[in-house]
């Protein structure tokens, strides 16, 4: 069989399958899928076998696989694998048969082929039997009489090797079982590198034996990683095929460096903690020799602790003015002809990357450490902008893309879709050039985010970013991954990860004698504001609570963006049924405000609440003047709508650090109404 | 202060809060409140401090405490207990300086002062303390600037001693996860002993060092506690001043004892494990030296790992069918003049008497072991009816009562927190023999429940039968026990009780591509069946799934609750207001079935939906017409009326073992149409 037999994506499942079954949601879409008549059923009896004896990992990756099919099912699946017995299997034949550390760019391709008789899963690697077995827990569905799993053959591999979730553990702490569950889930949709933030200004997470008094200064109340769970979790990780990187800020972000250790930094101390958020002056002094004992004494320490080849210094939002302030510095900047601080900090890098190459390991670092002398080995994570991503490519280094995956500007799960590492300004690279883009990083950094929240921000989207990753460019739409999305983010509620499950509980807390349905009105209602938006409102700090509606309210409203729909297959081709579902919403959202009047005095925590009830009646009644217009085939004059445009305008932002995000479809009913 | 000035129950807030305001929701209520003005303001300088060195266990207790009381409110709250700094604190002054085991009967009382300036705990022990820690949580709501906790004096004691929840681990095996969440919750609401039913003819699930084939071929894949487990829960369970009483049912359910130790039964092996549920034939041999000398190694070696004074040996259930069928053992009740099978339980049940004494512990059985020649130190759990619970106490054994308190039967919280230990038939006890009444537990036996289903099957119900354990006979009606149990089921939800947080994965994964708020309107609208109604439908087993709507839905629909509530609001006092809730609800219902068509044939999971959801049409129709009469002040017809009442009927049960509840609050609909 080649690929030539494969019906190429967009994946839609042809009529083979009769229309009113439950068709799988495969996220990321594989590189080619054959589907065929007749489906696997998937009952009681399911097992797994191994053509041989499988290695440790595989075995029990594919345990894991058998619980969580368990979990999502609802099936007693309790056969240990391995066992035979009656009842369609899962073969997997795998050629790697010792434990090998996973590798940027290794094999990580899969054929999973499934039968009526059962499936056969096959690959080089155990990496890519992981990845194969997180597809065929995409493909069950129930089915007729029992669940089932569809005939395919699907031949799958990634589009780039690099495909990362960061996670920020120092603006708030993130304790083990959030770093669990967001493996687990990164498992789910293939994502193969946990970027461990690991110090900042607001703390130094990690344990060090050789510097004690950076974890023990640079933390409060024990919230930091003992290298025994470090360990835990590299373990964890690479049950999971994923690589962890760990990146240790540097020269800058380094506050909580000079708090035990004030002989590195460029002015005097003393150091603290730092609470709040944003750009700080402390910097690492690049001319002092003992700074590069020091990084070489961590960098060793931490190379032997992590063991992949990659290391990440950081590098980002020096602001150079403690260089500045600093005449010795100066003259150090003058006799070495390093023309400013930029140059300073290149000078930094390269003796940095003498001692990351000493203790065997390759350095990375973000956008800023791009300098014409850096050594083109060093890979570059762009932030800041693509552009720069494609200037490391041109000008020989390795690159990742983070721009446009930035997890706390609470963008919509579409929008992050549509950005492609290799489009923009990377459109133009040479076929050499583009080899050289590794892949890219969902960043999750966690100044408005608490072990509470962050399941919400990072999921489902994450799912989205990382379908952009995995599969071939124009493997679907926008459109295409919405229609697939809510599935993928149902499943993985079965992993644990709380974006789903703590909504309501979240909801309540505003307002603990109020209906939970009018308070799910409003949060359905609303989206949070990501980090621009919040950080011009108020001071943050690690200790300000986030517990507030815009807390509990999700990235990306799901019942807003189906209305949205709703309403446009409705102005599209009008039918009552449609008109008849998006009425009775607009009737909730006008008809809320007087039902939750008597919560909102109650509860210091409904304080944001009440101007959002007020303005979610007006913008209810907006949307059925405009309905009832639509529906009387009556036009809504120009002037009438430009004014309820401009109301709608007005009450999209009220305060609470949210917006109304049910304005858009009603604004959609204006402006059909209007013409 | 002594207990006139205080407030006696119901305890209703009076004035002094305003009426916006949150109140507390106590659960179970404490003996005596005194509500004050003002209140103790809760932010994120709260902390704990402590009159003297803490012993270890409540030092925990209080870390635990502000654990919790950080995620029920989302307050940082890092602070290790006994810090000084700023902020309200909770002080806590404790009589009890070493770590003592807890024994039944032992002192739990406690005071609580909540002022403005600060909260202060005072006890005489440490399950005191633990005691009054929970009931600080429940003080804390929000109020009009921040988190408060009103101002009152709380003077608590428990009514009965022994607060048992028994969990059934044999029928499907619940891994350690479940049984600690479970922990936690029951020491949210001050249940003090954990019945740990281990071993039956389903499964032998704890780890005999001395006997290994008792848990080896007792079990399949693992599904036993290891010894270091159990410990692991015994320090877990002794943390929230819960005892733990371990079961090994004999001389019947037994079959697991018999597969690797054929030679204790009363007939020819061999035996398996049996995975269907019920009451069957194998049981020990009472005639055989070599039972009592197995008997009394597995209860040296479990009473050496159980520390609790208290050792069940089950005893119920035996239908003597082996016995009658052995001419041996016939023979032997001959001899010994023991009359029938019910002297040779009787005569078992002495010579086990005699080991577990040995052995340092005190006897516990089912009622089946009542007989006049028993021990009277030997206590008796009442489980088949509340007249041999009386029996027990008037013939001098201590007693407990668990009929009433059986949550498989998936009652009412209300049908269950009616029944008191000490009505009924025990009623006219002398005070001498009713203090011979310990208690009861509530019972979560497991033949159609799984880990997934557990916590929605034993909460929030059990907090109400904590309740009536715990606080004084008429502390509460029904009605109140329902206004404050909604908030104590949320209270519960951030101890990671699973109840409401899994229900709509549940629901989704019937039929995934289903908006899931025409399946909540499902789920919302049915009630599952208890045992009884279950064991009938079909022959289950531990590998029968459950994961079909009767599993996802919860015994106590609390929408239809709150609905019957308005309901009966409006008939005595018709408000728009109401009627127009009603409606609403009624016209989903009646709606719900043609928007739930296209998912219908989708999923097998939705077999069970199809006629619920026409019939609970209909029931919708029928509730509008009566409501539509209602409202213009017509009345429904008799004949009409007959004929709605009987259609109701007929759509009650529409199988999938569930019954729809929905019919309830329509039933006084249309009664009240009819007047």
């Amino acid at each position: 069989m080649t690929l030539r037999n494969f019906v190429l994506l967009p994946l839609v499942l042809p009529a083979l399958l009769q229309a009113a079954e439950v068709k799988p949601a495969l996220m990321p879409l594989p590189r080619a899928a054959e589907w065929r008549p007749g489906t696997m059923r998937i009952d009681t009896r399911f097992h797994v076998t191994f053509a041989s004896r499988p290695e440790a990992r595989l075995q029990r990756g594919a345990r894991r696989m058998t619980e969580q099919l368990s979990r999502q099912t609802g099936l007693p699946l309790d056969a240990p694998a391995g066992t035979t017995r009656p009842g369609a299997a899962l073969a997997i034949d795998c050629g790697e048969t010792t434990d090998q550390p996973d590798t940027l760019g290794q094999d990580e391709s899969y054929r999973l082929e499934v039968t009526p008789a059962g499936a056969r899963l096959k690959s080089a690697t155990v990496v890519g039997a992981l990845h194969g077995l997180q597809t065929f827990l995409q493909l069950v569905v129930p089915g007729e009489d029992s669940f089932v799993a569809p005939s395919v053959v699907i031949e799958d591999a990634p589009r780039f090797p690099w495909r990362g979730l960061l996670i920020d553990v120092t603006s708030h702490f993130m304790p083990i079982p959030v770093i669990e569950r967001n493996l687990d889930a990164m498992e789910a949709v293939k994502l193969n590198v946990f970027h461990w933030h690991l110090t900042d200004d607001q703390g130094f997470r990690v344990e060090s034996k050789l510097y004690p008094k950076l974890h023990q200064l640079g933390t409060t109340n024990g919230e930091f990683y003992s290298q025994a769970e470090i360990r835990h979790i590299l373990a964890y990780a690479h049950d999971r095929g994923i690589r962890v990187l760990p990146e240790f800020d540097m020269p800058g972000h380094s506050a909580t460096w000079l708090i035990g250790y004030p002989e590195l930094a460029s002015a005097p101390g003393p150091y603290s903690i730092i609470r709040t958020f944003g750009v700080y002056d402390p910097a690492l002094d690049p001319t002092k020799e003992e700074v590069y004992r020091f990084i070489d004494g961590l960098i060793g320490e931490m190379a032997a602790l992590f063991p992949d080849r990659y290391f990440h210094i950081g590098g980002d939002e020096v602001n150079g003015k403690q260089w500045k302030a600093n005449p010795a510095i100066q003259a150090f900047i003058r006799r070495h002809d390093l023309k400013n601080e930029a140059g300073l900090q290149a000078y930094f890098n390269r003796r940095v990357e003498v001692l990351v190459k000493k203790h065997g390991k390759e350095m990375m670092g973000w956008d800023e450490v791009l300098h014409p002398d850096l050594p083109k080995g060093i890979m570059i994570e762009s932030w800041r902008d693509h552009e720069s991503m494609a200037v490391a490519a041109r000008s020989g280094h390795p690159a990742l893309l983070s721009w446009g995956y930035y997890l706390d500007h609470l963008d919509s799960a579409g929008k992050h879709y549509d950005v492609d590492p290799l489009g923009g300004p990377a459109k133009d690279l040479t076929p050499e050039q583009a080899a050289r883009v590794m892949g890219g990083e969902a960043c999750m950094w966690t100044e408005f985010t608490s072990p509470e929240t962050i399941d919400s921000r990072i999921w489902p989207k994450s799912a989205a970013i990382a379908e952009r990753f995995w599969s071939p460019a124009g493997a679907s739409t926008r459109a295409g991954m919405y229609q697939r999305l809510d599935r993928v983010s149902d499943w993985l509620d079965w992993r644990g990860v709380t974006h789903n499950s703590n909504y309501l509980a979240m909801l309540q807390r505003l307002a603990p004698d109020a209906p939970i349905d009018l308070l799910k009105t409003i949060g359905d209602a609303v989206e949070p504001l990501g980090i621009e938006g919040r950080e011009i409102t108020q001071v943050y700090s690690q200790s300000t609570p986030l517990n507030r509606l815009v807390d509990a309210a999700r990235a990306e409203s799901v019942p807003v963006r189906h209305l949205r729909e709703l309403v446009e297959r409705y102005l599209a081709a009008p039918d009552a049924a449609s008109e008849n579902t998006i009425r009775r919403q607009l009737e909730r959202w006008r008809d809320n405000r007087s039902r939750l009047e008597p919560f909102l005095a109650s509860s210091f925590l409904m304080k944001d609440t009440e101007l959002i009830s007020v303005y979610l009646a007006r913008i209810g009644e907006i949307g059925l003047e405009a309905l009832d217009a639509l529906h009387g085939g009556r036009r809504l004059p120009a002037a009438a709508a430009e004014s309820r445009l401009g109301a709608l305008a007005k009450r999209e932002k009220p305060g609470g650090e949210v917006v109304i995000a049910a304005v858009g479809p009603v604004r959609l009913l204006v402006e059909a109404a209007a013409k």
